[in-house]
């Protein structure tokens, strides 16, 4: 088989269907056959975008590619690719380099940096595994070993085509399934037994769902725990609405210092915590400023599971939280009746200037299960913890990262990979001046995404800060944006009573897509944001 | 002295009074302190945008500074710190990191990706010297080395700053002049002697002025050369403009196979070449089609000269070229007349629809000595090699790496570097979708801007290679962008009238930005551009 057509057909199998990317010289004919098959080619705007769209893919779909040019297309991809690795977002990152052929005596073909092994070596930093194809016998094996990494670890894989090697045929040797680990029965006993001592002290305990929950597909098993068990649980920034927002025992979104009140003190004044797949980062738990007893906390990992700080290499969620709910009846509470936080009926009032919190009330109003919510980083992403979502996973946000620029080309991604959703943006204006352009690729494809950009004239968080000039931004007239680039209606909205009306229009056009400029006070900012920029003003304790 | 202090002095004393950047909350203390000082700092759109503006600032300035973020701020710096480095721009970057106090235990703080040296370890891959600043004591020394590397090697440099560092004391030195390499006579003279003897039996000489001649500022003693000897000379893709086009003895722009016929013979038929401080890259030698016979090449370089395939590392330009000057008695010649491509005037006929061929005539009509032209990569560069500029240095483009996106951000730099000119953009509209909202950012500093966009619909440069729907574009309303962006006026050209109106009104509002959509048809090319891409078609020979 040509590699083409191998790389191609293991793609696919991998699971993704879509293929984000700009073309150039040295990747064009594997292009161009990418494009007759039956993979989706989307073009973005700028190689970046591409990034950010096949991160989103893959959160939604379980596997994501992008496919840029040697130099000025790949090296475009290191910051989308360092995101999607620090959050464990399975990107395949194929790029097109220099033939084989080519190379004899190290001249200057156009693109190279220092060495033809620059960008290799620069991806060696934010991939799981890397492979350059310019052997075309091992070809096959070598792509298997990258995407099969990628599949395991949930993190980017790294793929180099030499242009003179897209046809070349390489040898493809029978599969053998993947061996299971074999589960560790005994000592998968001790570890449960161990966790159902702590817990069956418990009176006070609670379920902590962290992202890896989503990350390697854990929610059945875990909500299974949920049930069985009768505990509250809560989810974190990176891994909201992993589980519905709207199942009986859920409490709210924990982020430490930056949690509301009740839920903070649920979650550090509990007696027993099952803290299943976290990432541990300052962001999700407001600068490290959580209080938590060890000696209590059971936190299955996707590789391990620690209990009360000893650490058990022979199980990890897959193994042991299911084995843990076969125990539940020796640990487990009636049902919990949380008094949450009520999303009340928003009744806009007329000529009311719009504030953050009053979008957000109105946001809840008007999301519902059909849509999937992309928050930016900033306090696009701190205020969307407050929405509550009914579907599952329904809210990506780069949580840890933490790149601005995201939203707008991973909701394309997004939307690539849940058709049938609508997708909502939300962000800043700074955000959108660095990616929002990629509205028109949306607009390309016929998506009816809505982008709702926070207009606080500027970066915002950083005003509660260190707060100057830099922070202000050179305005723009964002609701006429979606008209020059051919992509959409736009809407600017200062009020309440603009802000429904815009809302109104959008849901009564379900094809269509949206920018809704919302004009907020240059200090407007949601509650957990204030946490948050004051924790970082007053230092890391 | 603090070590914020030290840095933004050390920056100033290298030549720069501008720094490109968008904080974060890693930079914002030593951001707001840069602010505070005489240092301009320049917040861009994207990051993306920040880098490619450092770029065009140095390469008229002679040296730049960009300021992001740890992550996904410096990350984003990665492909246009390539391109710097792949063409000699000396630009240094600065990125605020997390503090050295906070790193006890590895802890996972935001934007981090592999480990804290993650950063360091990608920039050491394009960069000509690195330096972490988590020694006060050490730290001006370290500044000191870094800024001198990129001046002696006009290759970028990168200095990370921890952010528990801004405001402490650092141990300033005496410093000693640098000793400048002394010239070993008796080899400079072997030297010289050997490239007298090539030169006085040449019968058709001519001189080649490359890149290096601009970035080590070399062209005094190079047109002195030209003067007293006599020759000819070319300049090349990389150096088009480093010496007076208006120079009676200016024969055009050499670029192999890419070359209009009579430089093509010039260059080739030619018997005794002395070739100043090339880049020998792919796209400069149109895919390396150059026909010469190096036993009559005399290439002086940086710092070594190579003569007749003969290397002599005790010489580079700056001893070589004037000791060969004094000997020009030996080898002149009477000034060549060189028949030029006359550029006539324009005269539009109206009705008459616009093409890239006439848009340049048009084009070498319009501009004058007060003008920069930026050109993007693709055929904006190839086009643009046929402007006759009478600036010199009046033309940028990536003319070797290659990165589209770079124009509009780089005519950013570029303006802030000189800003009694005024710069005209000449990119595609795959480019203007890259990085055009970067209009955003000159409209806010009050910029005079001219941004040409040549559209294609798409990406124009690939079709004659292997063409598909990949290489065409969402279309963008492009004269309508400015208005959304409140960033200047929009004129959308389809005629030759169409297009005279707007470059007259852009002439008669000196002081306004201006973006001008040229509709060409979608297979209309330069004659430069189907050179090349038929040779890439027909494959590397």
């Amino acid at each position: 088989m040509e590699i083409w057509q191998y790389l191609i057909n293991a793609v696919q199998k991998a699971g993704a269907d879509h293929v984000f990317g700009i073309q150039g010289d040295y990747v064009l004919n594997f292009f161009s056959r990418a494009h007759k098959s039956s993979l989706k080619v989307v073009n973005m705007c700028d190689e970046q975008g591409a990034g950010f769209a096949a991160d989103g893919y893959a959160r939604i779909n379980g596997f994501g590619a992008v496919c840029a040019t040697y130099g000025p297309g790949c090296l475009k991809l290191v910051n989308p690719t360092a995101q999607a690795y620090a959050e464990l977002s399975p990107v395949l990152v194929i790029s097109g380099v220099p033939g084989v052929s080519e190379r004899g005596g190290d001249p200057l073909l156009h693109h190279k940096v220092k060495s033809f092994d620059t960008q290799l070596n620069v991806f060696k930093e934010m991939t799981c595994a890397q492979a350059q194809l310019s052997d075309a016998k091992t070809a096959a094996e070598e792509i298997d070993r990258v995407i099969a990494a990628v599949k395991r670890s949930k993190r980017p894989g790294y793929i180099e085509l030499p242009r003179d090697m897209v046809n070349a045929e390489t040898v493809v040797c029978p599969k053998y399934p993947e061996q299971e680990k074999p589960v560790d029965k005994e000592a998968l006993d001790r570890a449960v037994d161990r966790a159902v001592g702590i817990l069956s002290k418990a009176q006070k305990p609670v379920i902590s769902v962290g992202m890896e929950v989503h990350r390697f597909g854990f929610q059945k098993i875990v909500l299974e725990l949920i049930e069985r068990s009768g505990f509250p649980f809560v989810t974190g920034v990176l891994s909201k609405s992993v589980i519905t927002e709207f199942h009986p025992q859920f409490c709210g979104v924990y982020a430490g210092a930056m949690s509301p009140e009740p839920v903070q003190q649920l979650v550090e004044g509990a007696d027993g915590i099952i803290a299943v797949g976290p990432l541990l980062s300052d962001l999700a738990t407001g600068i490290f400023n959580f209080d938590i007893d060890i000696r209590k906390t059971i936190v299955p990992l996707s590789e391990r599971v620690i209990i009360g700080g000893k650490e058990f290499y022979e199980a990890g969620i897959g193994s042991f939280v299911p084995a843990l709910t076969e125990k539940a009846d020796l640990f487990k509470k009636p049902d919990t009746v949380f008094e949450k936080n009520k999303t009340d009926v928003f009744v806009p009032v007329s000529g009311q200037k719009i504030t953050m919190k009053r979008l957000i009330a109105a946001l809840n109003g008007f999301l519902d299960g059909n849509m999937i919510v992309v928050a930016d980083a900033g306090d696009a992403m701190f205020a969307g913890l407050d929405l509550v979502l009914a579907r599952e996973a329904g809210f990506l946000s780069p949580a840890y990262y933490a790149s601005t620029g995201f939203a707008v080309p991973a909701a394309v991604g997004a939307k690539a990979a849940a058709p049938d959703k609508r997708v909502i943006v939300l962000e800043g204006d700074g955000s959108f001046q660095m990616t929002g352009m990629e509205i028109s690729t949306a607009a390309g494809l016929g998506h009816n995404t809505v982008v709702i950009i926070l207009n606080n004239g500027g970066y915002g968080t950083f005003r509660k800060i260190i707060d100057g000039p830099y922070n202000d931004l050179h305005n723009w007239n964002y609701a006429g944006v979606p008209e020059a680039l051919n992509s959409g209606k736009g809407f600017a909205v200062r009020t309440e009573d603009d802000l429904i009306s815009a809302l109104f229009r959008v849901k009564d056009h379900p094809d269509e897509m949206a920018v809704i400029e919302v004009v907020l006070d240059r200090m407007d900012f949601s509650e957990r944001s204030l946490l948050l920029t004051s924790r970082i003003k007053s230092g890391i304790k």
